[in-house]
């Protein structure tokens, strides 16, 4: 088990925890718009504690939506730039009546810190925080420059991110970004992160009936707006878990056969996923393991679905109007403006008459992301990693998305090295998230170290 | 247009409205739990309101849930008994943002009194209890018995009433049952009602992962139990909306080619259904007329579902349940326990692997019913509202249901007339509920027409 040593004591391990607790309390909700006053608290913490970290220049940068928090030290002469890179907000916390303690109250227990945030990505944040401002006070000389980019809307997509990026390039410019939004493959072991999948967001309207009507008077006469949001969203997939709207599968990358064997050769995915879901029987497209599923294949879900009567008893009525919330996952080389025209190609053909219905889609979205194993910083972390934690790292993909890699790469030429503190079983998005203490330590010791080496390995 | 007349004086039905604006204050929602005192209140406000008609012998019968306020008028001697039947609870006013004014607030707009059960049932029960009020008080020496029958579970199907009838089958003896629970062709032309379809209800649960999944990293090789209820749901019906469940149509009565003929001739069903529901274009089971599809055969239809994430903005979950609530209208014949079984059938069936499905019925329910056109009380009514309305009654049948007609026949061996004063675009069950002031007036002479002449029809 790695503890905290040299320049980082229990000490600063102890105030550490005690700053991510302060943290989560603030309900930085990204996606909720009452909540939009504690977006703004939460970005004000955030730049108090990098200056007492040491950090400078400090500005809470405007978008339309939440702001994103700079600052930066930049004292290392002939030494490359970094830009450390996490989000300030959260994913809504509901169902609350699931939360074993309040999600915005961090609770430990048995070696675990529970509250909305822990892992994602309050914790990351926190870990490169007390990782600066150890490297900055010990009076290490340090051999790179640092900038910071905490932004307050990757729960919701990032929309504003990648243009505050293309406005002000020069502040961002940096040769490399570290993304404190990571994790590990489990408690123990390491995970090299090679891509992520890209995202889409949307929601399906449908609208039939002027208003509610009575399903004795009405009902066998008139399609409900219920039944045809079915009917659509059924005509997405067929039974196999195959998408079946036309032309989704068209850009996605097929994986060697190589590199879907590597993929494969980690063990126990399968188990994984299913003590994760608590499903028995796993389902996804044929032809694809689930690790390839989750990885490198596009998906399609829906988040959430209202319509109608959902109080307590019966109520005889046909609704007028049905919604569907859906996302998407998008596989390498799937671009989010394409998927967004089919699905809205594919409901307008498959809309029954005698309803009206459409597909919003929201100003969400993220590109896939693709790392090469053979950038140099790819190299130096396997080694930090497998020193840190006493194991080698998986090389891994992950099926979630951190919108801002794809722009980093394509306005400011950078890649993007994660690290963090989530594990799989951290409850992402759900009730009871959490962050282990080890995992935090870990995630602090690994920064410590980049920041030690990476002068080796990037250009100034 | 009618007018009142005779013993029943302007001055009366301006006391009839005041009763009506009254009785529309008390929320008497059956199908709402938190509500369960208001309907006490309004059974208190009824039995006392009978009271001052003359009405003898009140009590409040309570049942398992909601009590049936009795009462009678027995001082006929050799004079025939009718059971005059109605019902004081409401309809749930949800969504209540799409009403002009409260719903429990009777508002008076271009000759429509506005408000929650003005037409359904409240409306129909203020008329009974006037005329009654009237034939009692004008020292008339009524030739008919009266007895009274004000139920509070008609709007979540009767559950109680049929077995409080079965235990007290001698209190509720009578030659003839009216059911001011009726309404009208529309605002100026009467109908006979000679039958009503049944009604089943329930829940579809579908249970999947233990918890919320992230659908990064889950989504694509865990089945989404939305996607999972959409499904089954879609397997119910074909897309041109002939249910598939297997035997559903079995026990359905094929009408003969001259009485589908008959329906189809009261001019202009298509227009009037497209106009109450603001639909352009109809939907529903080939090869039967709109007409058809509501009065004689039968329909299901998904009146609400939830699960996942409903509120602002996207959320990337897959969520751990989703639930529908379901319907079925009845045609003749069709057995409401049968229906269930099928349903419970189709759902084992059509749950697919990766989720759990089950069908859980309410006990709600109510069998389909038939009147002949020879009844002699029917020839006497169509006389009657001709009379009334100067106008001939079209025959109907209604796609509405009203529990206790099939009860009232099976256990006490009596049919039921229906009168009402609801019209098709009264907005039943749905924002905005109206009655028109002309409907309460005519309703009220129709009921004094029959309480004269009855005695002519019935035996004693």
């Amino acid at each position: 088990m790695p503890t905290t040593s040299g320049q980082f004591s229990e000490n600063d391990f102890s105030q550490l925890i005690d700053d991510l607790v302060e943290f989560v309390k603030i309900p930085s909700q990204s996606a909720t718009s009452e909540l939009k006053e504690q977006m703004e608290v939460a970005a004000k913490w955030l730049a108090s504690k990098l200056e007492s970290a040491g950090v400078e220049n400090i500005e809470i940068l405007n978008t339309a939506k939440h702001p994103t928090v700079y600052g930066d030290w930049l004292h290392a002469k002939d030494a490359p730039t970094v830009l450390i890179y996490g989000h300030y907000d959260v994913q809504p916390p509901e169902p609350l009546e699931l939360w074993d303690s309040p999600p915005f109250k961090a609770d430990l227990r048995e070696g675990n810190l529970y509250g909305r945030g822990t892992a994602d990505d309050k914790g990351g944040i926190i870990c490169a925080l007390h990782a600066v401002k150890s490297l900055l006070a010990a009076d290490q000389n340090p051999k790179l420059n640092l900038k910071f980019c905490f932004e307050g809307e990757e729960e919701i997509g990032s929309p504003n991110l990648p243009g505050l990026i293309a406005t002000e390039k020069e502040r961002f410019s940096a040769a490399l970004a570290i993304s404190v939004d990571g994790g590990t493959w489990d408690d123990k072991r390491p995970q090299l992160l090679l891509g992520l999948r890209g995202t889409i967001a949307g929601e399906l309207h449908v609208k039939g009936p002027t208003h509610d009507l009575h399903s004795g008077i009405y009902g066998g006469a008139v399609l409900n707006p219920l039944e045809a949001l079915c009917r659509i969203l059924s005509s997405m997939r067929d039974p196999n878990g195959r998408i079946t709207i036309e032309g989704f599968y068209d850009d996605v990358v097929e994986f060697s056969t190589e590199a879907r064997k590597a993929m494969n050769e980690i063990p126990d995915i399968d188990t994984l996923i299913k003590q994760g879901s608590g499903v028995e029987q796993l389902h996804g497209e044929p032809g694809y393991t689930p690790i390839e599923q989750t990885w490198i294949r596009p998906s399609l879900e829906i988040n959430g679905i209202s319509g109608g009567h959902s109080g307590s008893g019966p109520k005889t009525v046909i609704p007028a109007e049905a919604h569907a919330k859906l996302t998407c996952r998008l596989a390498p080389n799937q671009s989010p403006e394409s998927i967004v025209s089919l699905i809205e190609a594919h409901v307008a053909e498959h809309t029954p008459c005698g309803v009206e219905a459409i597909f919003e889609s929201e100003s969400f979205g993220a590109k896939p992301y693709s790392l090469s194993r053979d950038h140099p910083a790819v190299g130096l972390l396997k080694h930090i990693l497998s020193d840190v934690y006493g194991l080698e790292p998986y090389e891994v993909r992950v099926g979630g998305s951190v919108p801002i890699y794809a722009p980093f790469k394509e306005i400011l030429g950078i890649d993007t090295i994660s690290i963090g503190c989530a594990t799989p079983n951290s409850n992402l998005h759900a009730p009871n998230e959490f962050v282990s203490v080890n995992s935090l330590r870990s995630c602090v010791l690994t920064l410590l170290k980049l920041f030690e080496e990476l002068n080796q390995v990037l250009k100034p």
